[in-house]
């Protein structure tokens, strides 16, 4: 890691959105898809700003911090509708949103 | 660009992962969004491929060409699932995506 | 477009990442490579971060200003570095950044 | 993870992504930029092809496995160049693209 104070929130941004693809595609195979659309949408907006925030904390970007922002309150978006579902993969996906909005809060600060 | 043979697939590249995403997002807004899981899958991994392969091409990249071939595969396989739906959204994404197949066939060639 | 007011700045964070890429591109088969490093490493993060705006603008998503805020700061910082180097590939991309970054700006105000 | 089937090579992926950042970076601080010019360039495609491969077999897409074998090839491309080189980064993503390129051909076999 070019800049090592980023390494865990490098992790968690990693791991969220593995989780968020997990729980779109999951979503998209449940029975009643309708009821987890809005939970679809969010999962890719979290899912593609989670790898971008991964990918210029990387490169130790000069918007790392800017984006770790923008990042911290898609997961926080994504963690309160997935913690209303009940399926597996939306409780599992709440869980890494919540603890990289927490991870990129303190990239952020 | 750099390498101007390819400047009529990255425009279609674009122009159809445009339509992917329009038609996605608005899948999810349907009535019926069962009917619309797979294509909203493929839409997404079909708007993926798009952008990259547009990326690939805009770098003159080695692997632009490989790439062109698992892009028209995408684009084909969404163009089939969204011609059999009447929304405008995939009348609209059923077109670009079999004009970005052949734009893409003609590269790989 | 599903939200119309978009459409101009998507166009631009578009025609910006690809003045970005043939930057970044025709920088790395310069004589003088170490003169473009930084001009690189701005194009690189302004492209990533202009095709990303573009997309959550597409998907009229919940963070698409945040972005573009974000996104304004990046196309700044690359147009200012572009602006300084004579090749017409910089010259074209501080062009592309300047009209991206007033794109951003006003979607993120 | 959708598809148990593509754990490893999801990993591998996601590893090599990682160095050939970490490459690209660091050989754009490199006394000598121009001589890793190459380095710069393979980086930056093996780096975007790994993240969508990975990506796309998350969602245990239909073109996952096509896309693993253009993967593999950017990945044997890169790993040729860096291995070439004495820096520590190149030695690392010559190892992690290596890793990949036979966890792919796995897959795509």
């Amino acid at each position: 890691m070019i800049n090592s104070r980023y390494q865990d929130c490098v992790q968690a941004c990693t791991r969220c959105a593995e989780a968020c693809e997990h729980c779109a595609t999951s979503c998209l195979r449940e029975e009643d898809v309708k009821m987890m659309a809005r939970c679809i949408q969010l999962d890719r907006d979290c899912a593609d700003l989670c790898r971008l925030c991964a990918v210029l904390m990387m490169r130790d970007s000069e918007q790392a911090a800017a984006l770790c922002r923008v990042c911290a309150e898609a997961c926080r978006a994504c963690a309160s509708e997935c913690a209303g579902h009940e399926h597996d993969h939306c409780q599992a996906c709440a869980k890494a949103c919540t603890a990289c909005a927490e991870a990129c809060e303190r990239m952020a600060a």
